[in-house]
C-alpha cells in the first residue's frame, strides 16, 4: 500500500499523520454541537453535513449527525467499509466532488475534539512480556516474576467507564488510602506515585450474545479501530489496595485516550504477529492469522514551562496478546461485549530501559529516578504533562492517532470541602 | 411506623411483601410495551398509565413510560419522595381516587417483569466480615485468613454490568480456562464448581462529580434503594485466573438481581448500624448514622423436579461495610459515578455453618457435600434452581423484594458450533 494523494494537500506529506489512507474517526465542534468528522491533512471533514446535504449517505438514515460514533459501528462491517470508501472518494485527488465538499472542510487547529464515543464497559488487559516481567521482579523476584497463569491466560480486570477523558483533559492528583511497609497504620492522602500507563485501546464495535463466546477471527471482526490509551495509575493506592481482588481506586481517576478512532481498515497494512509462545496456547486462544500491528509508540514527560523529554520508545508490536485475543477470552465464560466496550491492551514495554511504557519501571520502583529535561523523575510530578504518540509508517505516508496527552495538576486541598 | 392500609386488600395481609408502605420500582410488561410500575399487594400499578391520564405528575414531564427507572432516578430525591407521596395518597385506605386508580391495577400473576433500570456499571464488594474469613481461611489458614487491608477498606472490584439479568433468567453454565494443582497445564472445559453468591445490591440514583469524592452521608443520599442480587461465581475459573488482578470471566457469566427496588424510604425504619469496628476507620469512611437494614435473608436450592431446601439464612446486618461506605470509598480517587450504577455487596455469611451465603463456604470448598432434598451438593448441579429471598419485619407488615431465582442449564456442547 502506497500514499493515496487527496486534493487536500496537506494530507500528501509522507510525515503528516492524517492522509487519506488513514480517516480517523473522532467528534468535534467549533462554537456549535459536536459531530463525526474525520481528519484529513489539517483539516477535519465535517461528515454530519455532507450527510445532511446527501453529499454522503449511509443504510440507515442519519449516522454522522450525533457525538459519538456508536450509531455508525452499530451499524457492522459493511457500513463501515462503505464510509470510508465514499469518503476516499470524495477526497481524493481528480474527485468530481471537490466543489461540494471543499465548504465542508474544518481547520483542525480552531476546532475542540471530544471523546470519540460513548464508553460501554471499560476492561484492562496486562498482556506486555515485559511490563509484567518487569512490574514481577519488582514485586516478587525474577524467579517468580511472571504469574503462573501469564503464558496461559491474557490477564484482565474490569476498569471504570466513568473513568475515560479524551486527550487534553487535565488530570487531578487523586487522593486515597495508602500505607508504606513501615506505617502500622493507612492515611488517607494525595498518591505520592502517580504514574502513566502506555497502551493502545481496542474500541468493539459489534456485540457479542449473552452465553456465546466468540473465536479470535470473530473477535477480529467485532474490532471497529484503536486509539492511544494512558491509564493513569496511582501506585501507593494500587499496592495497598489490590489484593485480593485487583486495582479499583488506583485505576479510576482518570483513563485518557486520543481524540481519533483508527479504523481496523487503515492499520491493514501493519499487521504483524504476535512474538514466539513461550507454551502452547489453549485452541480458543491461538491466531488464524496477524493479529498484532506494527505501531511505533513514545512517551513525552513536559515539566511546567520546560521542554519535552521522551521517556520510552517502544511498539505495539510488543504485546504478547493481541486485542482479538483478548476480547475472545473476555466472552468465554458467556459475557456479552458491547458495541462501545474499550479494551486497554495493557502496558506496551520494550526489552530496553528506555522503551518501558510506566515510570514504575522507567524509576525501577522509585529506586532510580530518570533524567527529563530540568531535573530527574521517580513518578509524576504536579503539572507535568505526559504525551502518548503512536504511528505506523507506511510506503511514502505515515498513520498518526492524534497525541493522547493530559496535563497532571494538584491534588485538592481538602477534597471533602464544599 | 405500622402497616399503612391500602384499598388494595391484599396489601393488608401482614406477610405480604408488598403493602403501602413498601412500593417496590419495577418494569413490566403484559403483551405490549415495558414500562414502569410498582407493586402493590397482588397487583402492579401502571404507573405509566396514570401519568398519562395525569393522574400522576411529576416535574420534568413522562418520566415513566419509559423501560427503566433512570429517569426517574436522574430527577433526584425530591422527586423519589414525590412520587411515594402521591401514590400512597392514591392507593391508601378511602383515597377518593380509587376509582380512577382502579383499572389501572394489573394482576401480578400475568405480567413479565424486566430488568428494572439500565445498568450503567457494575461494581462488587467483598464486605462480609465472617465470608472474608471463610473464605481466607480455606485459601490461606485462619492465621492469615483476613487479608491486611480488609478492616481499614471495602474491598471492592469493577464487575461487568452486561452480566446483570432479571429474577428468572436462566443461567447457563460457563466455559473457561481451568487447572487443577495436580495438572500440569490448564485445560478449556465447563466450569465444575459453579456457585452463587447471596448479596444485596445498592442502585446508585445521583451523579457524583469526576475528581470530586463524596462523603458517606453524600453517599446515603446517592442511593436510589436496594434489590437483592446473585453473584454467580465459577470457583475453578477464579482459582486459576484472579492472581494478580481479581476475578474476571469466573464473575461474567451472570448477575441475577431481584426485579424489584426496593427505595431506601421503604426500608427507612429497618436501618442499623454495622457490627463494632475491630479498627478505627479513617475519617472518610466512619459513618454519621446507621447505614445497614435489618434484611432477614435466605437461599432456596431447588433440584430439576424436586423439593426446594432452604440451604441457608442470614441477615444484611452481617456485612462489615455499609452501602454508603462503599459509595464513598468508590470516589476517593475521583471516580465519577453515575445513575444506574449497581454496588454489589459482598456475600453475606453470618457466624454459623447455616448461615453462609455461598456453596463454596457451605461445603467447605467442596469438602463437606452438604444435605439437598434428594441428596448432596458440594457445587450447583445442572437444573438446579437458586432462589434468594429477603424481607424486612415491621410492626404488622412485611417489606419483600420479590424472588432473585435462576436455573443454571447446562454447558453448551461446543461453545464454538454455529
Amino acid at each position: 500500500m502506497s500514499l493515496l494523494r487527496s486534493w487536500v494537500e496537506s494530507a500528501n506529506a509522507p510525515d503528516h499523520p492524517f492522509p487519506l489512507n488513514n480517516l480517523p474517526c473522532g467528534v468535534f465542534s467549533l462554537e456549535d454541537e459536536p459531530r463525526c468528522g474525520m481528519a484529513i491533512g489539517d483539516f477535519i471533514l465535517d461528515l454530519a453535513a455532507l450527510e445532511e446535504e446527501g453529499v454522503i449517505a449511509l443504510p440507515g438514515g442519519s449516522l454522522l449527525d450525533v457525538p459519538f460514533w456508536n450509531e455508525v459501528m452499530e451499524a457492522g462491517p459493511a457500513v463501515w467499509a462503505d464510509l470510508r470508501a465514499q469518503v476516499t472518494g470524495l477526497l481524493a485527488e481528480g474527485s468530481a466532488s471537490r466543489a461540494e465538499v471543499e465548504p465542508h472542510l474544518v481547520p483542525r487547529a480552531g476546532a475542540t475534539l471530544h471523546l470519540p464515543f460513548l464508553v460501554s464497559e471499560y476492561t484492562d488487559f496486562y498482556a506486555g512480556r515485559n511490563h509484567a516481567f518487569n512490574v514481577g521482579t519488582m514485586f516478587r523476584g525474577a524467579e517468580n516474576a511472571l504469574p503462573p497463569n501469564w503464558l496461559h491466560i491474557p490477564i484482565g480486570y474490569n476498569g471504570r467507564a466513568s473513568s475515560v477523558v479524551v486527550s487534553g483533559t487535565p488530570v487531578r492528583r487523586p487522593w486515597g488510602q495508602v500505607k508504606g511497609p513501615d506505617d502500622a497504620v493507612p492515611r488517607f492522602a494525595p498518591s505520592a506515585r502517580f504514574d502513566i500507563e502506555l497502551e493502545m485501546g481496542a474500541v468493539v464495535g459489534q456485540p457479542s450474545t449473552h452465553g456465546q463466546p466468540v473465536t479470535v477471527a470473530e473477535a477480529d471482526e467485532m474490532i471497529f479501530g484503536y486509539v492511544l490509551l494512558n491509564d493513569w495509575s496511582a501506585r501507593d493506592i494500587q499496592a495497598w489496595e489490590y489484593q485480593p481482588l485487583g486495582p479499583f481506586q488506583a485505576k479510576a481517576t482518570a483513563t485518557t485516550i486520543s481524540p481519533w478512532i483508527v479504523m481496523k481498515a487503515a492499520l491493514e497494512p501493519f499487521r504483524t504477529s504476535t512474538p514466539a509462545r513461550e507454551k502452547p496456547l489453549l485452541p480458543y486462544l491461538q491466531e488464524p492469522r496477524p493479529m498484532l500491528y506494527d505501531i511505533a509508540l513514545e512517551v513525552g514527560l513536559t515539566p511546567e514551562g520546560g521542554a519535552e523529554t521522551v521517556i520510552a520508545r517502544t511498539n505495539y508490536a510488543e504485546m504478547y496478546y493481541s486485542a482479538p485475543q483478548q476480547l475472545a477470552h473476555h466472552t468465554t465464560s458467556g459475557c456479552a461485549m458491547n458495541v462501545g466496550d474499550l479494551l486497554g491492551s495493557g502496558t506496551i514495554s520494550g526489552p530496553t530501559k528506555d522503551a518501558r511504557g510506566s515510570l514504575l519501571e522507567l524509576s525501577w520502583g522509585g529506586k532510580e529516578p530518570f533524567p527529563v529535561a530540568g531535573g530527574t523523575r521517580s513518578f509524576i510530578q504536579d503539572n507535568d504533562t505526559l504525551t502518548l504518540r503512536g504511528q505506523c509508517k507506511g510506503d511514502g505516508y505515515t498513520i498518526g492517532f492524534g497525541e493522547c496527552t493530559g496535563k497532571v495538576i494538584p491534588a485538592l486541598a481538602d477534597p471533602y470541602a464544599r
